[in-house]
């Protein structure tokens, strides 16, 4: 490998200090498997086109140089990594091969759809008030507006707790995943890992209350995900994600292995 | 290659003559795939101790010569398989790779969970009815008292018309994977293929009233599918699994792209 190259990213943070976008958590997880510094070019949402020169209004990303990369805020897309992988062959891949990139891709679609969907509902007011001050406005304006139907942040998240027990049991096939090999990507974790922790990481940034239970089965791999790398994703700023407390008549939080 | 081989398939067969295990699906996919001869060893449950000499109860399986391969009975183990690409390597593989087969183990494990598990209670009492005649009383005893803790068939199948318009919705993780590739293997099938077709084709052997609606974007790939290797998939005791009817307040089955 060449000198340690540096590469600048551009954050999303909260007020607390801690990033939020799962896809700046991707790229800082990326960067650190790629043994590439990152360059943190701190700030919120409303300071991106400022940061960016005009080039972006609302997307993540990274500088290597004069070269911007952009993330699509899509799940399942992966334009920094690829870009990484690409533009450094020679350092770690991120990808192994075209097959474990559609898996990740899968992977992601789906822990999307059963996570951050539901979740979005249960947490978008406590989004909203862990913004930079700056931010609140123009998040409120623009949830409300394009996400929310015209309701409140506060109508959307109301009776949260009949609906925060229902995302648990849907994790299932992850766990399952997660019983036969250490990590997602097999013995050693790779993008597989990284993308799935940035959920998790993003549900940190905003829960002021706990989505995930104290026994849960992934606790383990989340744990030793967030402690990669120097204990990355361990920023004081970010909100306990265990302790969810269920009630009389909620599903079973993940199955019982024998 | 050698010469053509022939392996024997045992059959879980319902009155209509058709498959209905998805592990026999996957296992006669597997072989047309391999371009090895299925001998079919025909008949229904009670009877796979006697077409095994006893060494299967409930499992169905393989037999190579003397070599007996029956499937664990759950989902993303693929012991048939993994036994056809061991002990025939020079012929097309069914999984490219660790990583690939580690991608068809989620996917598998994922779509059980996402349909079987909630098919199952809507079809459980016509999977009962389309038995053979010998095959019932077992059936119902065994699956009242293992699966449906002593509830009856009848019961538990009632109200299928409010749950059956909740798996449509959450089968769009597939959608998504299918968008960009002719097959879940890219351009031409694979096991991950075979694996999740058989979850349709298994749905189709029981389905009394359709699962999916007929504009469901899954279609295109469900009966290309169903047409390899000169129609596998098309016995004719099958059922239409196409034509859901949906109500008022039903979710959107699924996305329109723009």
């Amino acid at each position: 490998m060449t000198d340690t190259p540096k590469i600048a990213v551009l954050d999303l943070q909260l007020e607390a200090g801690c990033t939020i976008s799962p896809f700046v958590w991707q790229a800082k997880y990326a960067l650190a498997h790629k043994q590439i510094e990152a360059e943190i070019i701190p700030g919120g949402f409303t300071s991106l086109p400022a940061r960016t020169d005009g080039r972006s209004q609302h997307r993540p990303g990274i500088r290597d140089g004069d070269h911007w990369v952009f993330e699509s805020l899509r799940s399942g897309e992966f334009l920094v990594a690829d870009y990484l992988d690409a533009a450094y062959p020679d350092r770690p891949r991120l990808f192994a091969n075209a097959d474990q990139r559609n898996y990740v891709k899968f992977l992601d679609n789906w822990l999307w759809a059963a996570s951050i969907k539901p979740w979005f509902s249960c947490y978008i007011l406590d989004y909203h008030d862990r913004c930079l001050p700056e931010d609140r406005p123009s998040v409120r304006e623009s949830r409300e507006r394009d996400f929310l139907g015209g309701a409140t942040l506060e109508e959307v998240q109301a009776g949260r707790e009949d609906r925060l027990p229902l995302v648990p049991p849907a994790l299932e096939p992850l766990r399952e995943q997660l019983r036969e090999s250490a990590w997602l990507g097999g013995d050693t974790p790779n993008f597989a890992d990284y993308s799935a922790l940035s959920v998790f990481l993003w549900l940190a940034s905003v829960a002021r209350t706990p989505g995930l239970t104290d026994d849960d089965p992934l606790r383990d791999w989340i744990e030793r995900g967030f402690d990669l790398f120097g204990g990355l994703g361990r920023h004081p700023g970010l909100n306990p994600i265990f302790g969810l407390q269920l009630r009389d008549g909620d599903p079973a939080p993940f199955v019982v292995q024998g």
